[in-house]
């Protein structure tokens, strides 16, 4: 599979220097870490921070920015950053107000962030976490909920982060954080799977014809392959499965994210979004907030996935629309 | 090839009514037309507007917005839009001071927009207008520049409608423009072709180890096929290309645009602009602006284009900086 890259080893390392290069107006790189901080330090405020591996661009990068996070700790590709690293972060974020970690639910992940915050606590840092876990899939063997953290983790980061621009402390923040979570779920439908830098090979099989429905963020297979009938059947699909997981009636307010999983060109995500918006108003759920692009990719995967967070209170919505100038937003 | 889509004849109207409804703060549609108009209107100001075929998404609607464009206007796909749409735009967007248009080298494209450009003259509207002709690739057939208007186009409106929100009058406008076009070139590379809406058939045959370089954003094919060694070596040739345009020395100033042309992540894209950006550091060319990331795209065609604009005046570079909210930039 051709990808416009170098050796394969130098794959996250260069990626880094081409981000903190494209926004060095915003963010500054490290020098030989995953780390990128925010270039404006904001103090008597609770620093916001997030990460995990590459290959989900523009996260976690493209979330730091002005009432967004002040720095993202990237891992290789797929392999969340070491404890190291994190420990690092938190100390170069922490601005006098302590740190609050947004960690996505992957196993890895959880360890090796629940493990810094620890080294960061015992160093005299101030710090808490949410995890997130918005993947309302299910595993094709056992049919249990697989609850991965996914797309919806970017309205995370936006909510929480301008919750702590407007002066929060950390306590405040994690019940916040909690509650979003709470109300937060996404699902992904892959069209094609995504091929790992240096590889030939797919992450996972499919038919020419086939998507797979639930697939995960770092080329996880679904849950259920079919024929791709039409984007109004696919938004269908979505939105029944993700309304289950609420009691949703006329008058519910939603934010919602439609993401696209890496190489789903615009035209594609703005057709879906327009029919998830007519099943929504259909039933008159009111859309109070939306977004449509590529906002937590699978490398090259082609597909889409969908959020929806329940607004059960104005603030959130006022922390969706704060101002920011990261570049992912 | 797979697509999230309904029926091919709804496409494009099923993609603006989404481009309408995720961004309806923005900009609101025109029904029944391809018309995406600001809602926001200013007066005592020259509306730059701007258009052409859709499957350039973002573009053109993307950069409708405060100190950008105050409308587009959007064909069927690869297709510009007719003379009494592009008319009905000008008379929308007219606030008093005039409307300036953006327009791309396409032989189909120049003759609509100036035949609606004489129209609206006629009606006793002000109208100025540029022809972008930033692609520097060469035809196959008989080397001749191409000089099509391609990516290099988002410069120019983000430059023009700049100093439109400073005030300038349509004739400054005018000069302003032909300085920048004349200072702008465009080179594109294609890793696989794109496929229209409702066919399996690829835009052009490409073998799957190849890379074609000088494509155009309809699909079109390049001047040389080669394989695809690195992202340094394709940095290498795109920034030769592009320099052999000028005469660039230590010291020259650039802006310059690193644009996926569909289907490239964001990863690619950002190694490849590390790679653009130690090439001039080398040369100790300055680049005083970038962007990268999808910004004129040729539906699902997957690679990369790179656009250099020559910085000859301070002024460009202030309305280059300018603030804005159109979702595209």
């Amino acid at each position: 599979m051709k990808k416009i890259m170098n050796k394969s080893k130098d794959v996250v390392t260069q990626l880094l220097s081409g981000v903190a290069f494209a926004h060095e107006e915003i963010l500054e790189r490290v020098p030989k870490t995953g780390i990128l901080l925010r270039r404006h330090r904001v103090s008597n405020q609770v620093a916001v921070i997030s990460g995990g591996g590459t290959g989900h661009e523009p996260a976690h990068s493209g979330y730091i920015g002005d009432n967004f996070l002040a720095a993202s700790i990237n891992g290789p590709i797929f392999t969340p950053p070491t404890l190291e690293e994190i420990l690092m972060a938190i100390e170069l974020a922490d601005q006098g107000a302590g740190v609050f970690l947004v960690i996505k639910n992957f196993e890895a992940d959880v360890s090796h962030f629940l493990a810094a915050e620890a080294s960061a606590i015992a160093k005299g840092h101030l710090v808490k976490h949410v995890i997130v876990n918005d993947d309302c899939s299910i595993e094709k063997v056992n049919f249990k909920k697989r609850r991965r953290g996914v797309a919806g983790t970017v309205f995370v980061h936006k909510i929480v982060a301008g919750a702590a621009a407007k002066g929060h402390g950390l306590a405040e923040l994690a019940q916040l954080a909690e509650d979003v979570v709470s109300s937060l779920n996404t699902l992904g439908v892959a069209l094609a799977p995504g091929t790992l830098p240096g590889t030939d090979k797919c992450q996972f099989q499919l038919a020419e014809s086939e998507i797979s429905f639930g697939i995960g963020i770092h080329g996880e297979a679904g849950y259920r392959e079919e024929p791709l009938e039409s984007s109004e059947k696919l938004a269908n699909e979505l939105v029944n499965k993700l309304k289950s997981q609420y009691t949703l009636k006329g008058g519910s307010q939603l934010a919602i994210l439609v993401n696209g999983l890496g190489s789903t060109p615009y035209m594609e995500l703005a057709i879906f979004t327009n029919d998830v918006r007519r099943l929504l108003e259909l039933e008159g759920i009111q859309v109070r907030f939306k977004k449509t692009g590529n906002f937590m990719t699978s490398l090259n995967m082609a597909g889409v996935s969908l959020t929806f967070l329940e607004l059960k209170d104005e603030q959130w919505l006022n922390y969706l629309m704060l101002p920011t100038d990261a570049y992912g937003w």
